[in-house]
């Protein structure tokens, strides 16, 4: 994947002297993620917020202190920024970044990178060709327990994978959620249900804690416990290149929800449930026990530990401040954002899927998903019956 | 299903009375089960194991103090036993149950009831021609947390069901183990492998506390981890009635496994793993707070109990009594055999699913399964390499 480099500003030799001992940082859509990111960027070292953009000037209103601005094209050749964060709806992540890496500006793009597969390549087609840092916001990559669990399966402590199972239901969403913003939970606005906004991080987290898989089946049910006409519950089968299997299941239909990752492999299994890390080591291969033992009935002696972490990471703060170490001291990132096209290929494949009631192979045909999205969105019918400014509104921001 | 009644012997009116406080009980297989039921039958009230039966007069000589029969048929028709425990490869389970009934003869089989949906029927239709009992062995029924679990499921307590999820993947199997005996983990043989074989139980009580899905849709490992022809390893999607999803994983090459049977209802959820059952009760309903909260990221306020139970209950000393209480006194079954259709059933569905490549209603085609059943068993190229005899052996017992 992409090796960070140190950044080259291309577009604008202005401000030279400062960048290099401090970013300026841009946000662009100041809903219910960008105005929580600029309400903790004062804890970011080295990062000074200078500009926000959205199209709603209400929005803009409530920062004086900025510079604003309405389009972000403006923003991202005023000169005023090093780099942007972007928070706008998920089909102009696409865009905006393209757009910005054109100008020489570095990028951080909130989840999911895009909508589908094809959008996402052509952002890291435009990023190849700029030393720019390209960062993603999957904040959950910060929490130890994840960090953990990904050293334990990437060191082959736990032996050669056999099967995984994430039940990822702690979702929960109401009726008011989803009439708050048109776009929100339509094709036409947000390309996809609960794969495409709340699981990207799980999605994420999941191959880069075991990989991709090699084919993908998903049954989804369809506004099934929301009046939306995308998916808000998702089972999906997994194959890896290796054979093994797992299963993916997630709703915001459901509460209290479980948050239940099950690895298990040739050394063992290890489940994080209810905050917890529970590694059970078997003391020898379960293959060799398998093939070698007299018994028929063998059991493999294990033992039980618990991986203790602490806290749950840095999260978004944390990841404000790797983007911004990174260009100023090319520290690697913690999320390159081309990685983010695993998890958007996955969330496709799943719709994908469910539409054609077939196995999907990865790597995904990206121009047959995304022409199949084109036609969900042309043939929808669908119409909110009301629109609910809630505090968390996104509605009117790069709707 | 079938309500047990009081019953009438046909064939014979010899030993009237003694049969009216006794009964007297042949034991057709001796193999792992068989010998096992042997060893414990004195624990069993107002019964007489008065017959052995086996093929394999080696079997058949470590019990002298019985009557011996290398022919169910003439065990059958000896005038020595009231009832018969079956306990022979699956495929015979019905033509001796069926020659059983024909012969005013109770009968106990083991499970599964029948290899295929439509074995099982014949069974059921010989039966419902006669005023037996007919039980099936699902032990795991006698255990008071599945009853636990059933209680709150079928009261009602848990809401209406969303979701269903069980991973009962500790059936860990060696090579061993399969090597035993020419039959084993073939089509022609055994008609399947853990699906067949270990999963008999967790298919009964899955739907037993559940209810039966309306489609199934399942992906096997067919000797995935073993040189066997037929599946140890089965990643399965459910579809219940009311539009609940499911899902049910299992395998032999998996050790220690897991064993975790996740129900969420709109009332909260249960989860039974490690010998703990724990539910986790919401305190109004899930669909309310979905439909009226005005809040988008609303919680759903819930209280964990755990239900407390002692021990494992009466497993197979427990069904002997409940089968010789049937008869002699017309108490209710605990698993009355024609509900093994349902197990049967859904073994099939999964096998069917993942050998036609498509999702599988229920009701099951049972033709058409038997067809391609008999298909894959004339079309076998699987040779065993080698048959050890190990203690646990079942090699020589109706084969």
């Amino acid at each position: 994947m992409t090796i960070p480099r140190i950044p080259v500003r291309q577009s604008s030799t202005a401000n030279r002297d400062k960048m290099n001992s401090m970013v300026r940082l841009g946000v662009v859509g100041l809903g219910n993620m960008g105005s929580g990111h600029v309400a903790q960027m004062s804890k970011v070292q080295r990062c000074e917020l200078t500009a926000v953009c959205d199209i709603d000037e209400a929005k803009l209103a409530k920062y004086p202190q900025f510079k604003q601005f309405g389009d972000s094209r403006e923003m991202i050749r005023s000169g005023d920024i090093d780099a942007v964060l972007i928070a706008v709806p998920h089909y102009d992540h696409t865009t905006i970044a393209i757009d910005a890496f054109e100008n020489g500006v570095h990028v951080l793009t909130e989840k999911p990178v895009a909508v589908h597969k094809a959008d996402a390549q052509r952002m890291i087609d435009a990023h190849a060709k700029t030393n720019l840092v390209f960062g993603a916001m999957f904040n959950q990559r910060t929490d130890p327990h994840y960090q953990e669990i990904r050293r334990v399966v990437r060191s082959g402590e736990l032996g050669e994978i056999q099967r995984t199972n994430w039940i990822i239901t702690n979702w929960f969403r109401t009726a008011t959620y989803y009439a708050s913003g048109g776009w929100r939970a339509t094709w036409r606005g947000e390309g996809g249900g609960v794969l495409l906004n709340q699981c990207p991080h799980n999605l994420d987290l999941f191959q880069w804690i075991c990989g991709m898989p090699s084919r993908v089946r998903a049954y989804c049910g369809w506004g099934k416990y929301h009046d939306i006409e995308v998916e808000d519950e998702v089972t999906a089968y997994l194959e890896y290149p290796n054979g093994a299997t797992g299963v993916f299941v997630t709703t915001t239909g459901e509460a209290p929800g479980t948050n239940r990752l099950e690895i298990v492999g040739d050394r063992g299994k290890l489940v994080y449930e209810d905050g917890k890390i529970l590694f059970t080591r078997t003391n020898q291969s379960v293959r060799e026990v398998l093939e070698t033992s007299p018994e028929s009935f063998a059991s493999v002696p294990t033992s039980v530990t618990e991986i203790e972490v602490d806290g749950y990471g840095g999260q978004h703060v944390e990841m404000v401040q790797n983007f911004v170490d990174a260009i100023l001291d090319g520290k690697p990132l913690l999320a390159p954002a081309p990685e983010g096209i695993h998890s958007v290929e996955l969330a496709n494949a799943m719709l994908f899927s469910a539409w054609t009631d077939r196995t999907i192979d990865i790597p995904l045909d990206a121009a047959a998903y995304e022409a199949a999205l084109k036609e969900h969105i042309a043939t929808s019918r669908y119409e909110k019956k009301a629109v609910v400014a809630a505090e968390v509104d996104l509605s009117k921001s790069w709707a």
